[in-house]
């Protein structure tokens, strides 16, 4: 199996053993995801900005107005972090050290770069699919204007590692027989009903793209 | 109003209409996260690491392990950029260029100060408040051996700012007459049923302070 190499970034220091440099892991996180918390630096001033993103293989993908400061700031090929963070539960310990989070995290390590225009669709295409898959078919597609506005950045995954809890807290030995409940409150990310636009034709219902994420 | 000063770091560019520097739409959307992801640089290499975190006031509180490197490059000063964010939904308009996400997010910018040992077993309360409230009068109070493995970390929130989008997808005019469906898939974060702790007497049942988070 794949891994990513271990090295002084991406090295886990705190409890390894909930840690995986494995691809496939790092991967599988990646792909849960919606967004991801993007990590730069501009004169020693860290920034953290939630941006939508795709991955395909070990590129990811970020798109944003050509204009911003952040592409703009990411394009110089700054060194950039990215983290993507779920949350499965509170872990209620008996003791308050020992509560914890279940969570599953990855955190890549990269350069950014821009995609050049020829790219560049597909690219887009591949963070369209990221976040619903299916649907850059039904939509219409970025006219010239629409893609010269937009900025694709696609960073080279370097270093990268996961990071997982799961199942219920550790107590210390002589807390067990404390009359406190214990155990874990699972959180999940789940979908509502679709909401129609407004404007939309009452009589057009949700396509196959949509209906398909709730079975 | 109180509002938080409009400064370079937490200026809002991109779309400004959808910001807000008002310290109540800040602090509630703070309130509502269990997960920050904490930014800082060390050697022009930024790391974005997920945590817990409290918050009181215009201070909000980290805690870690008294050995890990995050716990320690932080404790140094060292400028911090702390964001949280909520999804609250995927936005299909009709063009791709178009599609977009429902969000809450936060960004806060402020240096990292270690809170005393006389302080730390109330700054560990408010953290703990923050995910589960009543939980720590439940919980057995942290030891001194505890107390000192963990270090606790105070962030003054000298800038922030909040990001808010809401609401249907904005098509351009030409696109309404498309035939696609077009509107908003609600996400949302929702608790599933309590997972007792295997090693838990099966005749203890969770408390008021968990039971009243399904309400």
């Amino acid at each position: 199996m794949k891994k990513f190499e271990k090295k002084n970034r991406n090295k886990l220091r705190r409890i390894p053993g909930r840690g995986s440099y494995k691809q496939k892991v790092v991967h599988e996180i990646l792909d849960q995801g919606f967004v991801a918390h993007v990590g730069f630096s501009i004169d020693s001033q860290p920034y953290v900005i939630p941006m939508a993103y795709g991955r395909k293989g070990n590129t990811l993908y970020l798109h944003g107005a050509a204009s911003s400061r952040l592409i703009n700031s990411l394009k110089q090929g700054i060194p950039v972090c990215v983290t993507v963070t779920h949350l499965d539960g509170i872990v209620l310990a008996r003791s308050a050290f020992h509560h914890s989070m279940n969570y599953r995290s990855v955190v890549v390590f990269g350069g950014a770069i821009v995609v050049t225009p020829e790219h560049k669709e597909r690219a887009l295409e591949i963070i369209s699919e990221h976040i619903l898959k299916d649907r850059w078919q039904v939509a219409r597609k970025p006219n010239p204007k629409e893609l010269k506005a937009t900025t694709v950045l696609k960073i080279n995954i370097e270093e990268a590692s996961a990071k997982v809890r799961t199942g219920p807290p550790v107590d210390e030995k002589e807390d067990y027989n404390m009359s406190v409940w214990a155990g874990v409150i699972p959180v999940e990310q789940v979908y509502g009903t679709p909401i129609p636009d407004p404007q939309l034709d009452p009589g057009l219902l949700p396509g196959v793209e949509v209906r398909q994420i709730y079975q």
